[in-house]
């Protein structure tokens, strides 16, 4: 009975592992989601493709791009900017593919702002302890830079009520499941079905 | 992560098979769901069973259990009172069960009234043509009565508005399964986990 794709925004914790899940997520699913890559002026880190991880731009081009509307949302973080593309975007959901984005709480409210119906979906570990355990096992950060991790998690922590649904990851493969499901019932929704419910109702009418 | 359970409203067309989704729903995950059963004070049908199909009351009965407050919501149809005991229901849901009532919308909007967080599911078949042939199939209405219903469905397509999800019943099978995943879906709310967003945040609390 669908439809349009839907936008999904991706939040969670650094550590609560969203990237991996959201990488096998469109692995495992890759005819039903697309992937959206962000925008930025940052420099590519080391083993960072153009297109895969960010379509990397000067501060110039990132602007033109503002200014040409081609951003749906863009922020500042630093010394750099950070946006997402507005085309692929578009095309994508017109094609009726659930597009993903992995953006942070304000982000995900200007995109709310802009589609009201964007699914936003929350990712956390089943506990705090473990979000510290993970961190710490990465074995690639100091103890002052998990700190501060912890730190910004218990501030983004405060805007959970804004989104839609809260996965645990637990179980990375529960998760991938869980989160493909949460998607499949979205569909669902009566508010997401107009048309179909509109063409039900010409036919019903005696 | 879970939590009470989930009060749902199971809804949808005469003949688009929602007492058979649902008789299969609570067979195939009997631990997770119960089925609230009805009062009544209409006579039982050849075949029906007290405490199966429906509780069985003389009008005193049922008027006690309104003076009572013994019934989450009632409504009189033609000559006879239905209600839901609340008893059951509360029991069902403190002891973490998702519970189920097969009611329509004036009720539906009730429970909805009383209890915020009921999930309200309507059923349909894919499309008026199927859900004619399907009351024809029975066997058992004469075309009078096959009329009424679909007058009476078109009549609640009007209220599908107010439901929280739409399930199409093209296949019992699958039906029942995204039944399930919704409900499943539903427990991952944000709303519907305040408990642990709360203790989330004061262990994350620096």
């Amino acid at each position: 009975m669908s439809q349009k794709g839907i936008l999904i925004v991706f939040s969670g914790f650094s550590g609560a592992g969203k990237g991996t899940i959201m990488k096998e997520l469109t692995k495992r699913y890759s005819h039903t989601y697309a992937l959206s890559v962000s925008a930025t002026t940052r420099k590519p880190r080391l083993g960072e493709a153009e297109g895969r991880e960010y379509f990397f731009k000067t501060q110039e081009e990132f602007e033109k791009m503002i200014e040409k509307n081609q951003l749906i949302e863009y922020a500042r973080y630093v010394e750099n900017y950070y946006g997402t593309p507005r085309a692929y975007v578009e095309e994508q959901l017109n094609a009726g593919k659930d597009v993903i984005l992995e953006i942070e709480i304000q982000g995900a409210l200007k995109i709310k702002e802009i589609f009201p119906q964007t699914l936003l979906l929350f990712v956390t570990t089943p506990n705090a302890a473990m979000l510290k355990e993970r961190l710490i096992g990465r074995g690639t950060e100091t103890m002052d830079v998990i700190s501060a991790r912890l730190k910004r998690a218990w501030e983004e922590s405060q805007g959970i009520e804004n989104y839609d649904y809260l996965v645990v990851n637990d179980d990375l493969e529960r998760c991938v499941e869980e989160v493909h499901s949460i998607i499949c019932s979205e569909h669902k929704r009566v508010a997401r079905n107009q048309d179909f419910i509109r063409n039900l109702r010409e036919e019903l009418c005696p």
